[in-house]
Parts: C-alpha cells; sequence; structure tokens
C-alpha cells in the first residue's frame, strides 16, 4: 500500500488530495491511510495537511546514493567498502560486529537513521532519518602505540572540520576533545571506541554523526539551545555526499601524514582550528570540576589547564565550557 | 568406562594390571582399554606401561579445587565470582563473552587446560592440562585514562611476582613488559586486552598464564632453552591454589594502592623486581631493532633506551633480550 500511496501523491504534481480520495483509490479505511502518512512522516516524507483540502507531499526523504558516493570519492581506502542501511541501532554497533567478521581498515557503516545512536559518556546521539550523516569507519592503526590513541580523536576533528569548510563554507571549529561547533552549538560528534593488546592497538571504530539537513523542529527542545546543522548555517540544503567524500579524502590524507610524519603537524593543524585554546573554561572531569586557562594540548592529545594558583593540571577527559 | 577404569587402578593399589586383565574386567577389547588410557594421558594421568606386565597409575591429573580457593582467598571481590572449566580454547575468548553478558569487575576464569592459549602478538601460550593457572580477571578501571593502560600491565606483573615469590620462595623477576622470568627462563606471560570510548578505558581483561608443575617433558622441544615452571624451579610440587591465592590479593591490594596514589608507588616496586634495567639490552620493535642501555621507564610505561648516540629512545613496545 505505502508504495501505491507514495504513487499517488507524485502522479498528483502538488495537489491536494483528501483522505477520502486516498481511502476510496486504495480501498482502504481514512484511518488506516492517516496511519500509513504517519508512518511516511517518520521515514522523511514531508506533507503539508489542511481540513477539508487533505494532503500534499512537499517532499521526499533525502536518500544517501551509494553509486555516486563511489563516483565521487578519491579515496584508495577509506570507504570503498560500505555496507549501508535504511536504520540501525547504532553503526557502532554494527561496525564492531564487522571487525569480529574481519572487516578491513577503512570499511564505512552508514545508515539513513538510527535508533540508539551513541554519544560520549553513554549519552544518545540524536540521528533523525535522512538529516545527518550517521556512520561508523574501521580503522586497524597497529603502528599506533596504545598510548596515542587520544591524537586519532583529534586527526578526526581536523579531517571532519577541514570538509565541512571546504564544502559548505560553514566555519565550524573544533571544541575539545570531540565536537565540531558553528557559532557556539553542536553540528557534529567523533567517538572512537578502541580496543588494544597490550600496548598495541588492535583496532579502531571511529563512530561520527554530522547533522547535515536537520531543522530546527527535527531536534528535540533540549537541544535547541545547544544544537545545529549545516543547512541552518547555511541557509540552504547541503549534499550529504559532498561532505562525506570530503571528510574521507581529508581523513585518509591526513591519516596517511599521521604515520609517515607522525602527531606534529596534526597538532598544528587541530591547534588553527580549535575554539578551545587560549581562554577561560570550565571542565567537569570525573574527579571534579576545575576551572583555568587552557594553554595547549600536549603530545598525548591532554588538555594543559592553568589553574589560578598557577600550576598546570592534565585533563585527559572533560565535558569543557566556556567562561 | 572412564570411570570405572580409574576405579580399578586406584583399587589395585599402585600395582601393575594387564591389558588382558582389564578387558576382561570391562568387557571390551584390548585396543579399546588402551584408547582410553591414552585419553586419560591426555586429560594428566600418568601411566607406567611395561611390556608382559601392563600399566600402573602413577599419578592422578592435580585438580584446582574450587571451595578451598574460596576458603583461602582473603580479597574482597577479585576471584570472589568464578568460572571455572576442565578445558577452554582461551580464557581471554570466554572472558569476553562473559564481558559483553556484563560481568562485574574481579570476575576469574580459570582452567585446567587451554587449547589455543594467547600469547602475545598472536603467538600461543603453553597451557597443558592440570600443571598450570590459565586465568583471565575482568576489570573495570574506568577511572583510568586509557593512556595510562600500560601502568596496569607493570602493576599485574608486580603482583604475581611478590606471590610467586611469596608462595615458593623461587625469585622471580619481571621482563618488561609482561614476563617473569626465573634464570633467565619465562615462568609466566600477562597479556591485557582492553576496550575504551575515547579516552576512557571501559574494560580490562588481564590474561595470565602461570607454568606451575609442568616438568620438562611437559614442555614442546622448542620451548626447552627458554621456559621453566615453578615446580622445575623449586625442585617440588606446587600448591596452585596457594599461587593463585596470593596472587589474587597481591594484585587486589596494588589495585586499590594504584587508585588512591598513582602510579608512583607501583613504579618504585616495579623497579625493585624488574631484571631488565640497567643493563645492555636489544629491543626488536615492529619499527625495527635498538640496542642500548635499559636507564628505566617513564610515568607510562614506556622503556627508556640510552642509544649508542646518546639519545634516549622511548619504547612502548618491544621483545626485549639481554646482550
Amino acid at each position: 500500500m505505502t508504495d501505491r500511496l507514495i504513487g499517488l501523491f507524485e502522479q498528483s504534481d502538488g495537489k491536494f488530495l483528501s483522505g477520502e480520495q486516498l481511502s476510496e483509490e486504495l480501498g482502504v479505511s481514512r484511518t488506516a491511510v492517516w496511519k500509513q502518512i504517519e508512518r511516511l512522516r517518520q521515514q522523511g516524507y514531508r506533507f503539508e495537511a489542511v481540513s477539508r483540502k487533505g494532503y500534499r507531499l512537499l517532499s521526499k526523504p533525502d536518500r544517501l546514493d551509494m553509486s555516486r558516493l563511489q563516483l565521487k570519492l578519491e579515496t584508495e581506502r577509506f570507504g570503498r567498502y560500505v555496507k549501508y542501511y535504511d536504520q540501525v541501532e547504532s553503526t557502532q554497533i554494527v561496525a564492531a560486529r564487522c571487525v569480529a567478521d574481519g572487516a578491513e581498515e577503512g570499511t564505512l557503516i552508514l545508515t539513513e537513521e538510527q535508533t540508539a545512536g551513541k554519544g560520549r559518556m553513554g549519552r544518545k546521539w540524536h540521528s533523525p532519518v535522512g538529516k545527518g550523516i550517521w556512520m561508523s569507519l574501521v580503522l586497524k592503526p597497529v603502528w599506533i602505540p596504545l598510548l596515542f590513541t587520544p591524537q586519532l580523536t583529534l586527526l578526526v576533528a581536523v579531517a571532519l572540520c577541514r570538509a565541512i569548510r571546504g564544502a559548505t563554507g560553514v566555519e565550524a571549529g573544533i571544541k575539545w576533545p570531540n565536537d565540531l561547533l558553528v557559532g557556539g552549538k553542536k553540528v557534529a560528534g567523533i567517538l572512537l571506541e578502541s580496543s588494544a593488546e597490550d600496548e598495541r592497538l588492535q583496532h579502531v571504530i571511529a563512530g561520527v554523526g554530522i547533522s547535515v539537513n536537520l531543522q530546527s523542529d527535527d531536534f528535540p527542545p533540549e537541544l535547541w539551545d545547544t544544537a545545529t546543522s549545516l543547512a541552518i548555517e547555511a541557509g540552504r540544503q547541503v549534499d550529504r555526499i559532498e561532505v562525506l567524500s570530503r571528510f574521507l579524502l581529508e581523513w585518509e590524507q591526513l591519516y596517511g601524514l599521521y604515520r609517515r610524519e607522525g602527531f606534529a603537524p596534526i597538532k598544528l593543524l587541530w591547534e588553527a582550528l580549535t575554539v578551545s585554546l587560549h581562554r577561560n573554561i570550565r571542565c567537569r572531569t570525573p574527579q571534579g570540576e576545575f576551572e583555568g586557562f587552557a594553554e595547549g594540548i600536549d603530545e598525548h592529545g591532554a588538555l594543559q589547564l592553568r589553574l589560578a594558583d598557577g600550576t598546570v593540571k592534565k585533563l585527559y577527559s572533560a565535558d569543557i565550557s566556556f567562561g
């Protein structure tokens, strides 16, 4: 019935179709029509409903076109093998299963929607259908000692920041350790899950969520003050494939640079793109709250915070806010 | 049939029983008897076979007595919940499954035999039945930043070294990063598999193999020059429960000390018990071979190697040998 309903709206060419009309054409009750339209709305179809006139199809969901992605991709390995889903619980969970089954470095898990997207510290990541880039990439950086793993988070943030700026012109900045902000609001997040054998990394599953085409009403009210999207900031619909393919290219290139040259060039780029340094910040950590001046990051990716008493505290993990 | 066969040997009180006698008593062929005896040998029973006289039971396999372990244990959490097996592929694999099912910190996986015990870098760990302590302990040190994970390996080595010395008098020493040696030969090994979310550890599965009561002929020939056991070094059978319960107590106490005081006291203990420092060593690493003078370990557990040109190289992972 869904396909026939969509067909009717497509043939109607933007005109209103009444519930009665639809129920007759499809041979089902008006309640059944209404339920079906609600379901399509959840899948990203947008309808206008006007009493006595009925429903009008405004737009169909944007779907990621996998063959277009492969045509646009300029990478060697990143994203060359893609597992693409309409809906998953979390791409991190799917990726972990792929790794257990022997997935190679660069394997990309991509979905239109996550029902339980993972954020940091057990938080949820809001991932509505068709509006974002909800993805996980499999890395096998067995050449990185375990203790340098946080450097990888910074590397991914640099790649993503450059891709967003390049693809949309939106001036995103990096908030330590792993968010991207525009005008103080979060537009993307990064979550690395890593596993190691002694001091050697085995694999890293890099989860990235980018709020691309969400409008204000796509966010739950509690996020209105703190979240935004590329479309809101750019003032136009953004091509997800363009952002994704640029991101994978930037990422692969920086990953190669990091392998050859170490963290030094990544650190320079990160410092150039961050909004977290050289200002007063407040840090919530498992050990308590600290306020101070963010002086820099060290070679391990730890934030160096100068406290009021002049001492410098190294933070490995925190939620920061700007004072 | 197995139980009846063992019963006959137990009743014979150390006397020889001929194959003919056994086959009559059990009502099976002499080949079946012979096969059964071979199977028992694999399970750790030792027989003397003399032609025309038959078989004599020399010793039954030593089995870990779980109720005795609980009586001897002085820990609060470590080893208070035990999963005990006759045979597993690897206790690390079993422990990973337990963690996925929500196992708590201190959960102990213990087996009489591993068919594919895991060593470092994909190597196998020789784990014959009834002769060793083949175990994995579940830790959830979510309070340790990821980059301090190598400190945990050093902590486990200190606990194990102290337990061995205390329980057996054997003067074991720690070889960086995670072996225990006696007279230059390996007597135990440690393998930590950790998983993290960003810079925060989620759980660590600490695998430990201790060669307790292996005799020379229990080792494959290729290990004769490099491996030994506590029994060989002590010149007597060693009580596995005694070693295990001491180890868990030392470990839990050091883990508490580490949580309260940080790495400094662990580092002092490690330096007192190691055989790897203040001598010339050769290091094989993924980046190549290095020779130099082992000056110390740093706060992250990295080995500081002074090279011939006077520079100091930090090693995070290596196979070392003594020059």
